[in-house]
């Protein structure tokens, strides 16, 4: 006799790794993880009943939370990446960890509510503006992980080595810029030596992160790599996001950046290249040959004008697409996995090249793993009882028929039709609505109050 | 003294056509129409208090209004513009007029919802599926007629003329397929003779279509383009969609679908090119001198993989861009507007190419007077008191100052976010509801009875 669950939950559709979702989908919790899966049964009395097509639990493999503040101030007036950086470093100069916590904080329940049930936050503000340590020196990395506890999502900490400020010929990297100096530990042991003091708990991983070969010397993109795989920890890195990084690349090391990577040691199945925008064919059979992940955040290589990464080719090759939100002009994972097919489509005038399935299995499975939660984004006995509710009684998911309501979630759906959000068996999200934080009024705050700082900094 | 307004409404913030909102923005409406604005006042006693920003009806310039039907089914399998048109042909082949005024009336308010206040309906489904005329020849544009003025938003009926099935090699087009025949009137005289008995109304406007250069022979496209000049109507016409089209034309005509159409005597201010998406400059310098508009529909073009359309070269010659939710994969207007510029920044690497309050003008003035309603999409005395408010307090929205607002409707905001929608002068939604429609339900039933009836004739 299986022991009782601790709760039980019955989808009128539930997706659980085919093309279609099948229907009448019971599933028992017990300790936070998925006990049983019953499929074409009646809703039991007692179980809460999730009306649509329930899902695994989003992951979102790549954030800056902190960028939300900058939702629609930086779409005034012309511009590239370059002067967009320049505007978030005024941002990330005026954080403080209780800000950074307050902004967090509504911002991943900001993607709770979008059904993200873990997110992958790439942390590179450390220190205070000047420089100089916290007294407690990962008081910035304590304010997200409070932050993420407290919106009801799993993180995984991507602690960020950041170390300079542009490439030069030789190999080396500039100093820091007077706004870089807070992302800084001044050298990558330095780095270990911070993140050795992070922990894991149930709801934490604590992984790695290169944060460019911009930014970061070849040796001590090798100490990066080294910590990463002694702890067995996934290891991020921004690479190829644009022209001009490639070209610096080349003409100080004679290889591109993901060819770079690879040579300090960093390709491997818990290496994800962020964007890799304008990877080349043998970039991808260098991240095929390893089994690392891609991580593509379409709504903000859009927004960025980085332009349209060659996705068909990675998915040819193996290559485990993931997606994440970035900068958060957008935040809705829908929409990133939509944004895969139709920006591929827009490059070559086919249509279907990213199936469904594989979208989905992007904005799930491939999304945890990369994030170190290899268990999690599926709904199956021993996972994670993580999962997402989206509505099939909106207008925009209006007139879907079962066989094809895994399509109305990747093309039609939007983050404002999910309903229900359950994370480790706890229903976070309700009916739209988060289970303990005003989302709005606590974005609200928060940026509001970022601003002033910003402002009262200049 | 002025007489009484009908209705006071007064605006947190309203979008009066510069870069940024007025604050505190009384809107008296009369007969349908805006008797007075006044800035920076409190709102008086007895108005309807909008609070967020608001800004003119948007015109959604290019539908297909039983596309929607189509929403996710065909994001199943692989294919291409030309397998996606066979099963776009099976739905046509299906409708009837009850079953179209059904779903248009749906598909209308799903619009009005998203904050289209005036529809321009490309309409070619005209006669019985073998091609016999219906009692009333004008049946089912009787039926989206209908559809629209229940459903509270203006309509443009774009009546089409569709002739064939493609160019062959001499400049002629061929006979219809079976699946096109209730698209065809034989003859562009005897479109004329059944367009003739249209009519007006105050919500709605009869304009003229040419299907394409593939659906449509020379000849034929004078015809259309002289009744519309006659009777100073709209003129619409797809163009330059896919290579193939351009690649039929050049070596049937020698020119390209946009020459052809000039050769026409189309082209004038009252033309609209649909898509244009491989115009080359030659096509650009024809329609800046005519003062045509060019409509964008990125999110169709986006799905449909026909590339991304040269919408900067547009701008810089004075083409008008409007803006056209097309097959209905997406029902948003400010998805639309937010996608030429960064489907644009995609193609160049550049940002901010659109100015906000260009995309704004795309999406409300430019559109309207594309559609034959010059005075309307702006907010202003002696317009049409069409405007549309969106939240500034949902999570997409949330920290958003007035000083950027427009940005956040074009860059940040979904159709989700639209809280009131006011028609001359009615308010048609409050607070994300219709006043007289169960849109959710009216789209189920509507798309699955339309289904059952492409079954039972498959």
């Amino acid at each position: 006799m299986p022991a009782t669950p601790d709760a039980v939950f019955h989808c009128e559709l539930a997706w659980l790794g085919g093309d279609e979702p099948a229907a009448g989908v019971r599933i028992d919790v017990r300790d936070g993880r998925v006990a049983a899966v019953e499929i074409g049964v009646a809703c039991p009395a007692g179980a809460v009943g999730l009306a649509g097509i329930t899902v695994p639990g989003l992951a979102n493999a790549h954030s800056h939370a902190f960028h939300r503040a900058m939702r629609s101030r930086t779409q005034v007036g012309q511009g590239t990446f370059w002067t967009w950086r320049d505007e978030m470093y005024r941002v990330a100069g005026a954080l403080d960890p209780d800000g950074y916590h307050r902004l967090a904080r509504a911002v991943f329940a900001e993607m709770v509510l979008a059904g993200v049930t873990c997110v992958g936050e790439f942390h590179y503000v450390h220190h205070h503006p000047d420089g100089t340590p916290y007294a407690d020196t990962n008081a910035m990395g304590a304010a997200v992980v409070a932050a993420a506890a407290e919106a009801g999502l799993r993180l995984t900490l991507l602690d960020t080595c950041y170390l300079g400020a542009g490439l030069e010929p030789d190999g080396s990297v500039l100093p820091p810029r007077p706004e870089q100096r807070r992302f800084s530990d001044g050298t990558a042991d330095a780095w270990a030596q911070r993140v050795d003091d992070l922990r894991d708990s149930a709801s934490v991983r604590v992984g790695a992160a290169v944060h460019s070969v911009r930014a970061v010397d070849a040796a001590s993109i090798t100490t990066v790599a080294a910590w990463a795989a002694e702890h067995e920890r996934p290891l991020h890195a921004h690479v190829s996001e644009q022209p001009a990084e490639n070209d610096q690349c080349l003409s100080a090391h004679g290889i591109s950046p993901i060819a770079l990577m690879e040579s300090c040691g960093a390709l491997s199945p818990s290496f994800s290249a962020v964007h890799a925008t304008h990877a080349d064919e043998i970039d991808i059979a260098l991240l095929s040959a390893a089994g690392a992940h891609v991580c593509m955040c379409p709504t903000t290589e859009r927004d960025l004008a980085d332009g349209i990464g060659p996705t068909d080719r990675f998915r040819h090759e193996g290559v485990a697409i993931t997606l994440g939100s970035d900068s958060h002009a957008v935040i809705d994972l829908f929409e990133e996995a939509r944004a895969v097919e139709l920006d591929e489509r827009l490059a070559t005038g086919v249509r279907g090249n990213h199936r469904v399935r594989e979208l989905m299995r992007a904005a799930t499975a491939d999304g945890h793993r990369s994030l170190g939660w290899p268990d999690a984004g599926r709904i199956e006995v021993g996972a994670p009882a993580d999962f997402v509710t989206v509505s099939l009684s909106t207008v925009r998911t209006a007139g879907t028929r079962a066989d094809h309501a895994l399509a109305a979630v990747v093309f039609a759906a939007t983050a404002s039709d999910v309903t229900d959000v359950v994370v480790a068996g706890e229903r976070v999200v309700r009916d739209g609505r988060h289970r303990s934080i005003d989302v709005v009024d606590e974005l609200d705050g928060s940026i509001r109050a970022l601003w002033r700082a910003v402002e009262a900094r200049a």
